[in-house]
């Protein structure tokens, strides 16, 4: 942990007092967001202390140039980019002709945020001393709708408290930015138009070289002692990129003046260009037309209705209550599953590092949540996000020297090209291959669904089964095929031979695409020839891939018992993480690269995430070996290792382990643990904390096509519960140290196994 | 080979015709140089066709911002970009108003060039037909003074053949100019003043964030007839960067108009900036004090003199004979050995690509060449130069972890500073150490002068045996010491463990530095105090080197005989570069990186790079087998790899396997093995070429100090024969198919040892 100043509650996140050193980490921990866009709680106001201004829209990148000192052949011309856009949330306010700054005022008290999660928005509330010797009160409610996801609302409001005050409010909408990340002082929107209407403003700019083309706009009304009042702008100001209005409102000492101001983005991505302003204005009637009070009214009603099927419940324990929350809070912001183009990029609308919207993360962690807690639509679209990418990774691969139809997806993707540049990443984390296919596997065993497979999957399937047979090579010295240079979910170890986590799935990628080439031909015969027809896919290959497979060599200590995480591990010195000054941790922040390559430190879980994913291949005990072999080196500086270590933990009945992993994953950013909330959060690990607890507390599995829990408690919390949509049941766990009591919502009757024990539980 | 259309001849360069496709290939070959300064053959008159101009200073960079897509702590940075300097030779020419232009010109003949490294100038000539129907005739002859090296001097002449024509010349200096490298569109010169007076025009012009301030000159005379000619100037034109005057003539149909343009760099690393203009006049003046021809007969012999002692003579062999001069003309254009401020850049004065001046090269292959070639002094002032630079590597060694006093020596550098920012090279090839040590040792040997070891050379070896006893680890499970995650001399593996020759020259860097350390301890009584209170070394601290370089491991495969390159090389598919399809040569174009990684093919020597430095340490018997083992394997797409092959085959008695590699090293740029000589040119490499002659047909050796030869002559050659500079002693060898003729210039006798029989020469 390396912060706690966040006030524990149930539903909400909340700060108290302001101290300037947390600014950029709040903005990080309050973002908002509504799945079509989001950004960081930067204030509406000016704030001339360190801050990471950012807003963005989903889907919205730029594709920056690959730059590096020696090309490697292979290497994508571009990397995309997340772009901050235009800032539409400005409200510049002066109080007496001075500027509101909270950086600058001489006192700031009864600072608070709160980012109210059940109900979807965000307030700030501060008593300020401005220089000019004027104390104002200040409160801020604003949200992003879920109703209308392209409009934004706030409500702004001033009280001078110890004498009269002209207060000017300057909303703005400015399409000047830049982008945090930029070493380049570079610019990457161009600003096409600025008009004005009443009270509206409207900035149309649009992206360099994607084109983007978005109308950030603004509407803005003042309002005094929450009265509407039909206060007109005294100057409208047009530079080349912003445009903003200035209204001038005299306060009586105790009035309240307010500026209520809806804005957001209108884009290309869903209308011609031509009829974005016309487009804005339309969101900004409806708006009008229900008003501000109905719209936060329907934002609580939107999330209440996602509550109702994925909240988490614990007693007894606020810490965690709020830490799962959180994560599930976040990862709705991020992604509704309701436009097929976006994906669930790492960190959502929270920063911009990393870039691309799409990992590996999306299969191996988030399918699980949003399977679970969406309807099975959602995890579908999201299969099929990488069905309709499957071109892209052909030529990918065949960028790479592979060919007929092999099929590599890209380590980091926008649009299904692959967007990352570093070949021990790029060319080498090839592991990613083997979540899609898994993903396709998962959903299937869970929904239960098989007419994905058929239908999209199967291709897919195919293609990355050619990409493994044709990257294993046979070494005679070994008399087995081995898988040579590669980097693991592991990324503190690159080029390595023989990671055994890729060598597993690679072989299981094989084994699967049989098998449902097989079962597809049997089942499926017009399907199976349109497919067969268009992949020409021979007997001959297929046994080749088999013979691959078949073959498949697994690095194994015979001393320590254990499948080794790469033929070179054993010839590292192995102290453990436990007797490591820890002075040098994080490594990654500590450490040169090298040093973190030689080393023995494990970054996430990798040999690990192969007992996770087919934990029903090993026993109990082989799972305990491996535990207690690798856990020790793993530094879990990826947000990604604690929640799959607190399964693990739960599943070998380590109460307290697992607890830890558990606190440790649901509050990575709200307590800091690994020192970088302010450049965002943790968006796709946050589902990983879901799955810890239903996976990890609750034990559910799908096992033999029949749902089973087999749920543990930690002995911190007095209850928890959880729902599932399974299979199109709404089942929901409640534990207590007393017993679990499972049940079923609507008219469904289901066959369930608790602790090993049939339950046919019905409604 | 990739091209072949370098006419033989003994002692010249010469291109015949013009062919628009290698303009950029004959820019590179034809390049001239005079250590201080250097530049591509560009045309002088605008070329509109595909070009690659270039023009350098040595010693001024640009320190390039490093900038990746995740950075890794431990990079530098900035990396050091070898600068393309302001244009002084341009001189546009217009004839009856249509500019000359050999991309447009209706038809162009008897295009001729020719570098004559004998004499050290460039001449160009051609018969052009204009589109106006003006036939011309044009003569360029052009130098680097090697006496006034801050002067280049252009003798530009044109005649009409077929009418009178109007002339005019337009000569021009231009800072306004970019880097071929660049990806950036940026400019890396500014402007600061453009000055001019009768004939002569100056634009300084500073480097942006090194603040290198640069003069470049210009003084001009028009010649009629090779009359000089009063002809003043009817324009001077001056725009932001540059200044270019303009000469009208009317020409005589059949009458030569000339202009003479003297030119070059007066720079802020050897005066004053406020100095720049008048040391540039004084420049011209000098240079018109002498005229045109006194300067180029002072050019042919300076250039005399370096060929008198660096020249080897091969007869019955005309390619080879040119092969091997180019060779020896471009390392003398490039260091002459006369600023310890400069070192030797891999592609000299021809081209930017890799950045940065110094390498392991300068250890590893242009030492030898330099300590033969001239005097002494050289070869110490390059030893020196890492001295000088001895406390940058330690602060290089302690950002990446190691401490007290550790050295890594920079991978690339232009002032000690590491300015490489790829971590496999970076942060892994750290063998260059190794390099650096064997140099000191090899400059004692060869030229007996040990004072260089307790004055510098013993602080060096210190830091760098600091730097191998903390970079190797404990590996329990060999109960040895390991050397994890290196990048070794063949640059197509990365991050491998135990490279063979990386864990030997290790050990040998200890051993090597606990026998001086012994040396100086007994014989240089007040220096052994003077650096042990410098550098604080303990007795305990050497007994751990020592457990470290005894019990270092070296990779073993008892079935094949040999060491092994690195622990993984067995895992490989081991197809020789013979069976493997040419279509997919050179590798490195045409293949992927990680393709490339997991492949068995050896950029350059390694495991038998440690074979060239130590060959004493290994019965030839062992030589054979690993040259064996591992030449099938290597693909030479390192410049810097046939000539340690040549000299190994040499070595084994295959002397047409040699013959073939040395015509590779000698020829690599004139005819274009790489296929990459319009990048510019393999500086650095034509060294190896050197020794493949020296050292390998040669056999020059020095045994237990006695100079020894063991030459052997290819059936193409009738004789060949070289000169060395051993401790002071010219020593000349002459070698036919009859036998070896060794002579001593000057007033010594050495015993010298020649086919293992000692003879004692007298001049």
């Amino acid at each position: 942990m390396n912060q706690d100043y966040i006030i524990p509650n149930n539903w909400s996140i909340i700060e108290e007092g302001f101290d300037a050193t947390r600014v950029k980490s709040s903005e990080s921990l309050f973002s908002i967001g509504n799945g079509a866009m989001g950004q960081r709680a930067n204030f509406e106001e000016h704030y001339s202390g360190s801050t990471f201004q950012g807003s963005y829209i989903a889907g919205v990148y730029y594709p920056d140039k690959t730059k590096v000192g020696w090309w490697k052949n292979g290497y994508p011309e571009y990397f995309a980019k997340v772009l901050n856009a235009p800032n539409w949330i400005g409200i510049n306010v002066e109080i007496n002709g001075e500027k509101l700054d909270l950086a600058t005022c001489k006192k700031v008290e009864n600072f608070r945020r709160e980012l109210n999660m059940k109900e979807g928005w965000l307030s700030r509330s501060f008593n300020a001393t401005l220089q000019n010797g004027i104390e104002v009160t200040v409160n801020a409610l604003r949200f992003l709708s879920l109703d209308l996801d392209e409009l934004g609302a706030i409500r702004y409001s001033v009280t001078p408290i110890n004498s009269d005050a002209k207060v000017v409010f300057k909303p703005f909408v400015d399409a000047g930015i830049e982008n945090e990340d930029t070493n380049w002082e570079e610019r990457f929107w161009e600003t096409q138009s600025i008009h004005e209407s009443d009270n509206q403003g409207f900035v149309v700019a649009r992206t360099l070289k994607t084109h983007f083309t978005v109308s950030t706009y603004m509407h803005n009304s003042v309002y005094i002692n929450n009265e509407f009042s039909d206060v007109k702008p005294v100057e409208i100001n047009k530079t080349a990129n912003a445009i903003s209005f200035s209204y001038e409102i005299a306060a009586a000492k105790g009035q309240t003046v307010g500026l209520q101001k809806f804005g957001g983005y209108v884009s290309s991505m869903n209308y011609p260009v031509e009829e974005l302003i016309l487009a804005s204005k339309n969101v900004i009637q409806k708006a009008h037309e229900l008003g501000f009070d109905t719209l936060l009214e329907n934002q609580k009603q939107a999330w209440a209705k996602i509550w109702e099927m994925s909240d988490i419940t614990i007693e007894g324990d606020v810490k965690a209550q709020q830490g799962i929350r959180f994560n599930i809070f976040q990862l709705n912001q991020t992604y509704l599953g309701k436009d097929s183009r976006l994906n669930i990029g790492p960190k959502g609308f929270t920063g911009e590092k990393y870039g691309g919207s799409t990992y590996w993360d999306t299969e191996a962690y988030c399918i699980p949540f949003y399977m679970a807690t969406k309807n099975q639509s959602v995890a579908r679209n999201l299969l099929a996000y990488r069905y309709n990418q499957l071109d892209k990774a052909i030529e990918n691969a065949e960028k790479l020297g592979f060919k007929n139809g092999a099929a590599l997806y890209p380590m980091v993707t926008m649009n299904g090209e692959e967007c990352h540049n570093e070949w021990e990443i790029t060319f080498e984390e090839i592991h990613r291959n083997g979540a899609i296919a898994f993903a396709i596997f998962n959903y299937f065993r869970f929904t239960g669904d098989y007419s994905y497979i058929p239908e999209k999957g199967l291709e897919v399937l195919i293609g990355i089964a050619r990409f493994w047979h044709q990257r294993a090579t046979f070494s005679t010295f070994r008399n087995k095929y081995v898988i040579l240079g590669v980097t693991g979910p592991n990324e503190y170890e690159n080029n390595i031979n023989n990671n055994w986590y890729t060598n597993y799935i690679a072989k299981w990628c094989i084994d699967y695409a049989l098998e449902q080439i097989q079962k597809v031909s049997n089942e499926y015969q017009s399907d199976y020839t349109r497919i067969m027809n268009k992949v020409k896919l021979s007997q001959a290959e297929m046994s080749a891939w088999k013979t691959v497979a078949d073959n498949m060599y697994f690095p194994y200590s015979e001393e320590h018992g254990v499948f080794l995480q790469q033929d070179g591990f054993l010839d590292k010195e192995l102290i453990t993480v436990e007797e490591l000054d820890q002075t040098q941790r994080p490594i990654n922040q500590k450490w040169s690269w090298d040093r973190i390559l030689r080393s023995p430190y494990i970054k996430q879980a990798d040999t690990l995430q192969g007992f996770y994913f087919f934990e029903d291949h090993f026993t109990k005990e082989e799972l305990e070996k491996h535990f207690d072999f690798y856990e020790p080196f793993t530094v879990h500086e990826s947000s990604l290792s604690p929640c799959v270590h607190s399964i693990q933990a739960a599943v070998l009945g380590r109460m307290e382990q697992a607890y830890t992993f558990y606190l440790r994953t649901s509050r990575l950013d709200l307590d800091d643990y690994n020192k970088e909330v302010h450049e965002g959060l943790h968006i796709t690990s946050m589902a990983g904390t879901w799955m810890s607890i239903v996976e990890g507390f609750g034990g559910m599995r799908v096992k033999e096509g029949k749902l089973t829990f087999e749920p543990r408690i930690p002995k911190e919390w007095d209850a928890y519960s959880f729902k599932v949509n399974y299979r199109n049941a709404i089942v929901k766990v409640e534990v207590n140290h007393q017993g679990t009591q499972v049940s079923v919502e609507g008219d469904h009757s289901i066959d369930i196994l608790v602790n090993g024990t049939s339950q046919l539980i019905k409604n």
